[in-house]
């Protein structure tokens, strides 16, 4: 048993911003030299997440609509007391979606579906370099 | 420190189908000499998602409920651009429950509630065979 | 590599209740040894979830009403039909959530933003003393 760690970060746009990081991970799979495993991914601060989706503009521009309306910009939010920085609804959309994802690794490559890529989500209202932690674990 | 591995696969009916994977965990938790450790589950596919809830007829019809309201299938989605198949609210759907899920095991077996399930969900609008990828990795 | 794990309880109001478990991962994590790992953990029960937010009573409020509105408490729901114990929504909101959550080990510390902290949450109409399974593993 092995285990390789490869935090990297992205430059988003301000939220909700939709990127593909399945390259970033097959790459640090490819790397690692893990042949079954699993792959980590936790999403560091409180208004990014991490899921999976087809990536395609359709796709991405329906789940964009559909997290806005699970906690909509155009609000008004407690949080706002605390801060006054306009962002409360992407704490909530944060919480919501979770920022942890797993994946796993069989013949030392990633398992997804022919359309299933894995996303990282921006929620906030300015572009954020968003850093994200991978740990890899499994047999040579 | 041991790693088992042991995908499997499972009919599922059109979506919104929620099937009970938990006797499959626990088969592959007794088969892998696992004493102390975690079992991480990944649903392959666009179109899917694992979750637990108390697996009875009025719970099951209550979530299915809730996630027709999170993407309706009765609404426009931009992903039919793309390909006109009728299932953008399947990877909304997908997307916002989160395709990875997983769980303890403590002296050889699995950790869960009394009431508490397992579940695969088939959101797409067809019948699927649908993949998981099961790690179990911990002590012997 | 190495495992550690540290099961925990936590007596929590009733639902939706939403408390801060950082300082006992964190305290776990110095204990265990872990230098580089990960922290699995899952909420044990069918009306429990983990998720991480900023924990300010503001963001805390939004979050309780963005959950409520997902699965609206006065509704009727069908799992009324097996138990009458007015708790269908605790358990849709649960499973919509989701009750597992990873978190990354870096020099022998918790990856987490400044402002994202590690939350546990009761959704049930009681007091519950929530079970929570903590697996690390890593390396020394």
């Amino acid at each position: 048993m092995i285990i390789y760690t490869n935090d990297f970060s992205v430059k988003m746009e301000k939220g909700i911003d939709i990127v593909d990081i399945t390259p970033i991970v097959r790459d640090a799979v490819s790397k690692s030299d893990v042949k079954d495993g699993v792959v980590h991914l936790t999403s560091i601060g409180s208004t990014g997440s991490i899921t999976t989706i087809e990536y395609e503009p359709g796709a991405i521009a329906d789940l964009k609509r559909a997290i806005n309306e699970l906690a909509p910009p155009d609000r008004y939010y407690e949080h706002e007391k605390a801060w006054h920085d306009g962002n409360g609804h992407s704490h909530v959309q944060s919480a919501l979606l979770g920022p942890s994802f797993s994946v796993s690794i069989r013949n030392g490559r990633l398992v997804l579906g022919t359309w299933q890529q894995i996303v990282l989500i921006n929620h906030d209202i300015h572009p954020r370099e968003r850093r994200v932690t991978m740990t890899i674990i499994g047999t040579e």
